[in-house]
């Protein structure tokens, strides 16, 4: 154990300089934008020199990735979707939140610096989905096996891609442009997938 | 009209140059990734000034905006979906070729690039938007609009909803990584979302 590291003056320091760290990197993208984000400027903000960076991250994006993390991630384990037994309801319902939730400034510039980071470096990818993406997924993957159970849903119905059916679009429209991120947009949505993972014959 | 600009050598010059930083852009994009691409890369390899390139873009996504649509998009404007009279064999073949297209390493390349650069500067995705998506889920509308007055689709249906149904899981699975995307994939998209688009009694 080396000693700069063990002694509780260093280490609350330590702390200090990592909360510091991305206490200033999260104001810098919310105030000029991912793009803009250098080590440079977190550094001059942060006050911190840039190898203190360097030695816990290795570029701007892991840094950028960690600050979002701590600031939005903390107690969403306990994500589910509600369930009041109508899953038409409660999709549209968790769909609206969902579409609110991307029209509100602050999540969408988040967003977009997560997304734009794990285009830039595809490494990230697989990080961005087991942290961010995989326990929204498996909520949606809870609630549609329990109307499977209920007989809402077909018990042969692939619901992998349904859950992806009812997630992209408001992703592609908030991305992409193509058309107002809506509350009947998320009606639609639901409206147009559910059918195609009814039973058979859902009235026998 | 300003003599510099006017004399055919100077103009042949000007496309020249032109010609050469497009294809430095796409060339070290392809080679090194986005994230990577500086403008001083781009003036070296294209053998011209920083200040010839900051004359015609403003920035780097500028030029890698206009360097893909050189490389890609010439001659898409009569992008058409096949009609073979069957929806639903119609839709798996676009959405299978689609998939492929994801699947080409230099295809998945050029479109990274591209949605990181909208990402992180959101005044360019309606530019990425008019030029290179629009077209397409026009394409796909029309095809719809077909099978609507066939009588395979409801005459109410939300066209516009569907075609970024059809699409936006493809996006989605690419740049997050959910699921692999395989022919399987795409077939199951169709199978979950034209059942919400049939006519209600498809058989009467």
């Amino acid at each position: 154990m080396p000693p700069e590291t063990t002694t509780p003056n260093s280490s609350r320091r330590s702390e200090r300089s990592r909360r510091a760290i991305l206490d200033a990197t999260y104001g810098l993208v919310m105030e000029k934008g991912y793009a803009k984000l250098t080590i440079e400027a977190i550094a001059a903000r942060a006050g911190v020199g840039k190898q203190t960076i360097y030695r816990w991250w290795p570029s701007k994006g892991a840094v950028m990735f960690d600050a979002f993390f701590d600031a939005a991630y903390s107690g969403g384990e306990d994500i589910a979707l509600p369930d009041t037994g109508d899953i038409e309801a409660d999709l549209k319902a968790v769909l609206r939140a969902t579409v609110d939730e991307y029209n509100d400034p602050e999540y969408s510039a988040r967003l977009r610096a997560l997304n734009s980071e794990v285009l830039a470096d595809s490494q990230l990818s697989a990080e961005l989905f087991d942290r961010m993406l995989a326990p929204g997924l498996a909520a949606y993957r809870t609630r549609l096996e329990a109307a499977q159970q209920a007989g809402q849903i077909a018990a042969g119905a692939d619901l992998e891609t349904a859950v992806e059916l009812l997630l992209s679009p408001i992703q592609y429209r908030w991305q992409l442009g193509p058309g107002p991120l809506t509350h009947a947009f998320a009606d639609s949505i639901v409206d147009i997938v559910l059918p195609g993972l009814r039973p058979p014959h859902p009235e026998g």
